[in-house]
């Protein structure tokens, strides 16, 4: 096993060697335009448009076109990899992701996977996210613990955005629970991410546009860490709202992501065109409000 | 949409018609001599013994043999998603689910993937776990809410076992923090688990066989629900206490897992005879215990 372990390592090594930190790398995605927009790719088989197949192929067809027609406006792409494993279409993941670092080498790929495993298997999910997939950064659930999360933490060139407070209306039934040393639970979760768990610097928060308040709490615990914010858009978050409570210093620090927006914003067979649209409308919007 | 989402539930109902709940489902797997050892399939693709491949064909046959020596000592076994991920080798996950529904119709098939996402993504991991890989049951985690579990827990045939108190070294750093309203998180998740969230009947809990105590906490603020028990062998749990803490007025209600010390009895050619001599072991150590 260990001969295995040491090659596969050894093989991510190789590839880090050649990659700048995490922390880096993110800079480097929002550019001197500071683009802060996350296309998220949630291709729902039965959704694809007029003139793509609702088949594996359709849906790497129907990805490439979002990616091209909005990469202009975005600093990062998020493909869920539920949409893809329910379609049976791993093999398009698996091309998309080759697709957007071959063409894009700057946009970042979080592949939204919301991973949590005791340590063994949390090896296999990084080794799954990071070499059989090739993406830049994963999310990851921290319920089962701070070596759960270490796997996907240990490579420094690569990132994960650990679930903290999320979008969904039942986030708060763990989430927000008043904890007896003070502070909710998310609030903990903040704490940690941004401290004992950060030793290499590459870890980043997962927090939902649909709640504000807690954001701004989030960024006041980790002024530096990078906060991934679904929410805008389908699910009714607002953008100056949280543009307000979750920019860093910088200005930076925040991947705004919207994916049924963009991916849906047309049916017909314009759908591509309509997508980028759609995203420099909202990069457009995020300047605007930035700068307000 | 609505169309393709009818046409799934109304799929995944037609077979649940067939089926009967989750609970019986478990007792009959259980059966008439109580068994209640789970064989965890975590098949490391650079661990195959000698004379099977280290290829996704091999990790079915490896898999397969197991399930074969193993199946009358086993109530269930447990297909580690990681390891068939990791390996590129999600076909041979499909075929050996298959493989024991044809031929082991009574055993449970519990998928350990740990999911947990928004609802419609849930939906998607639903329709992955039941549909694509048909299993019977899944894991799931709790860190988003219940909003992201009931897209598991409406079939009533199905059963999803939520992460309560986990079996790793770091289970603690959430699962341990004391609330403001009194108890650990995770007595909070138990007393969710075995409440609001089991409308049907066929919510279960994971529990580490390395934290008696709080199994006990655990099976007296659920006293029905079935709790998956990792953490005997390899991980080093105490089958003693645990059996003491965990089992239910029936002297059932645990599912106690085995892996690594199942797979890797032999790494020769007699693996498959050593992995059921080890199943046998355990079952009789099961027995044993029990009645002492």
């Amino acid at each position: 096993m260990r001969v295995f372990e040491v090659w596969i390592s050894g093989k991510i090594r190789f590839f880090e060697e050649m990659e700048s930190a995490f922390a880096e790398r993110l800079e480097a995605a929002h550019g001197s335009r500071r683009r802060l927009l996350c296309v998220g790719l949630d291709p729902a088989i039965e959704r694809m448009p007029e003139g793509v197949e609702c088949s594996p192929e359709g849906i790497f067809t129907f990805s490439r076109a979002i990616v091209e027609a909005t990469a202009d406006w975005a600093c990062a792409f998020k493909p869920q990899f539920a949409y893809y494993a329910a379609a049976g279409a791993l093999g398009a993941l698996q091309e998309i992701i080759r697709f957007i670092r071959s063409h894009y080498p700057d946009k970042l790929v979080i592949l939204d996977s919301k991973r949590g495993d005791i340590g063994a298997t949390a090896e296999r999910y990084a080794q799954e996210s990071f070499e059989v997939y090739g993406a830049d950064a994963v999310t990851v659930n921290p319920y089962m613990g701070g070596d759960t999360l270490e796997p996907f933490l240990r490579h420094p060139g690569r990132g994960a955005f650990c679930l903290c407070k999320t979008s969904n209306a039942g986030s708060g039934d763990l989430q927000d629970l008043q904890l007896a040393q003070g502070g909710s639970l998310f609030e903990r979760v903040a704490q940690l991410a941004s401290g004992e768990w950060n030793s290499l610097g590459n870890c980043g928060l997962v927090v939902g546009a649909t709640y504000p308040e807690p954001l701004a709490k989030v960024r006041e615990l980790a002024p530096d860490l990078p906060i991934l914010l679904p929410g805008i858009g389908a699910q009714g978050g607002d953008l100056q709202k949280a543009l307000a409570a979750g920019l860093n210093s910088r200005g930076t620090g925040l991947l705004i992501n919207s994916s049924r927006g963009i991916l849906y914003a047309s049916s017909g067979p314009d759908f591509a065109e309509a997508a980028g649209r759609e995203a420099r409308r909202i990069a457009r919007a995020i300047d605007e409000r930035r700068s307000a």
